[in-house]
């Protein structure tokens, strides 16, 4: 189904591969299609509660292709990667059109993207790394921007993101020198959230991800993902606001009553899963 | 004079206490009401320059109370904490109304608020935790958010305050796992500003708020205060032409004077009190 | 030509110096006014890739002078330090005005400005630091915000900076308790990017900036460091779509063509310098 991306679901895990690796994973216009093509399917599938990210062989991913970007430079393409608006993915999309302008779709996939960064980890490949939601690194990750080395800007939101990540100190010293890092120092400057010894980091990643589908309700990682991006961009009151009218949602939903009774019976909780998109065949919230 | 808090005033801090050991200090409709005015007297207090929060016995805070939330999942009640926005708490309220919505009340109380985390902090516990200005914790904290693990959201403004303390990866990771974290993980992730021996926790607290209140101005600390919380929902511009306009009023303020004077005579400064509310009797400052 | 800073430039970088030791480098109006000329001075010097700025002797900077705050404690002069709006700086002002109100030019200033903290770093001194880009520290570092100490708030920007630095948790500690902290506490922090010995300090900085000016291009640098500061100040949308606007004009400049070739060639890049204010003398980038 897939030519440059491998695509697997065991629930409630999904898998999406970055798959050249002998191209540490450089990145093609159909690898990109290909990638959000998997991301849409991954959130529409009712057994999925979150997605992996990784990548095959030795590399997470090298950034743009280079052939295709000497192309570009000689002319022959219009732009490295081709970027434009996504279709508008659902009727949940309460972060609006802003997070349908290229790669910042990731951000609004309704379920938790967790990338695990297993090698080399540069250009595009950086900054899709970090539209990912959380992210752990192995110790054989390597990190580079290198838009700077190439005579590009920052590019594709890495300069809205990074700084909300590592403060903007630590983005200047990042994006400015487009200097290379490893996994512990990925993890000092907050660029992941943990360093994980090579060898057990999908093993780590799938745990994490398989924790949290049996213990958290989907609906409130759609919401909180949702409420953590949006409120980014919003004043404090705002965020009050709509956080008030989630929680009055909330306290209405099959899933709240659940989450007590499991507590008050010691029994893992058994949440409703999410589906995404018509037909809906979610059941009513109220 | 409380019922579930304990209030004790001793120049210069107001320490307050959640006393409900026998629950964790669980939270219930006359706790928040009782904190919300310990908090204003406190406020009010001439001899109060900064405010102590703890809990008693074991536990900090475990978050709203279960048989309160059980009585919500079952209908009883119309919501698991009563939320609504607080009377206006005075005449120098330049953050605005929407520190009036909910708990967001203590990032407009006009003194320092430092949390001492005693013991485990969940839910609405680790809410209130963190709309406090500064936070220690002991090894024996324990952090969860478990608003996922009850089908819940990110409620009363986590989702806006989280992310600006710790990052949105970090806040993420928090959110959505749910997963309890200790007080030396607490202290890595920014979730408090240190982890402090258990034992001296309290003495700590006690002489850091002390020093505090000996060597800062009390006047400085209302509008430092304001103006981080006011900042970070203001463009450059704006927070650098209230802080022009603060300057000029610190300059004219008998304070300034005080401070220059007592640090070049080498002496302890002797600074005014702040008095809030009507009637005023703070010396006038032109 | 100046009388109170040292300004040399060594191809590729120009070094400014805070230069009254014997008063630990504080600051007055005319060491103000020649910061800023050297700032201008530089950022207009083909030459010139970055900046350092550092303290003559044992200090780095000990804030306001004292006798000038003391006579404007008296009422002597106006203002510890006069503050005005700079003169607009050049044509590729994007930030906007905002960034012409006082000390925040340096945010303006279009190549990077790199601080070697080289001991005690005080008030004024420490917010003129924190609007350097990036920030090295030695282990003789000592930093103290001051302002609560002398009666004044938190001046020129602090309290909209500091927070997005380091958080607003720790920012409230930093600014209410104005206590000292060396450089390794300030490098936990967040304060500082890293702390090096303070024998190897300089030499360091000095790496840092010539391997950056080796490896990228300077209008990169530029574009990059307009980005990461605009866009603090902005929407998600925002900074996406000026981050399309400007990448599709490095993609048709000559130094993406470098870029992609030196890479592919493994050779040094060589890019274009560029100069600033009229008349213009940098290459047509279309």
């Amino acid at each position: 189904m897939y030519e440059t991306i491998r695509y697997a679901v065991e629930d409630p895990i999904a898998t999406i591969t970055l798959n050249r690796p002998d191209r540490l994973n450089a990145l093609t216009g159909l690898m990109l299609a290909e990638l959000q093509q998997a991301m849409k399917t991954a959130e529409e599938d009712e057994r999925v509660v979150g997605i992996l990210l990784t990548g095959a062989g030795r590399g997470f991913c090298a950034g743009a292709d280079m052939e295709r970007l000497q192309a570009t430079s000689q002319g022959k393409t219009r732009s490295s990667v081709e970027v434009k608006p996504t279709e508008k993915p659902g009727d949940f999309d309460m972060l609006g059109d802003d997070y349908r302008l290229g790669h910042a779709y990731l951000m609004a996939i309704r379920k938790p993207i967790v990338a695990a960064i297993n090698g080399p980890c540069a250009g595009l490949g950086f900054v899709i790394a970090m539209l990912c939601d959380i992210r752990f690194a192995s110790d054989r990750a390597l990190f580079t921007t290198a838009f700077a080395q190439r005579g590009l800007v920052a590019e594709h939101g890495i300069s809205w993101l990074l700084p909300r990540l590592v403060g903007p100190a630590n983005a200047m010293d990042i994006l400015l020198t487009g200097r290379k890092f490893d996994g512990a120092e990925a993890e000092r400057l907050g660029v992941v959230n943990r360093m994980i010894e090579h060898d057990r980091l999908l093993e780590h990643t799938r745990t994490y991800l398989a924790t949290m589908a049996t213990t958290a309700a989907p609906k409130s990682l759609q919401s909180m993902k949702h409420q953590v991006y949006k409120h980014l961009d919003v004043s404090l009151g705002d965020a009050l606001r709509e956080s008030l009218a989630l929680m009055e949602q909330s306290l209405r939903h099959a899933d709240f009553k659940e989450g007590v009774n499991s507590y008050l019976e010691k029994r893992p909780p058994r949440f409703t899963r999410i589906v995404i998109g018509p037909p809906t065949t979610e059941a009513p919230s109220e």
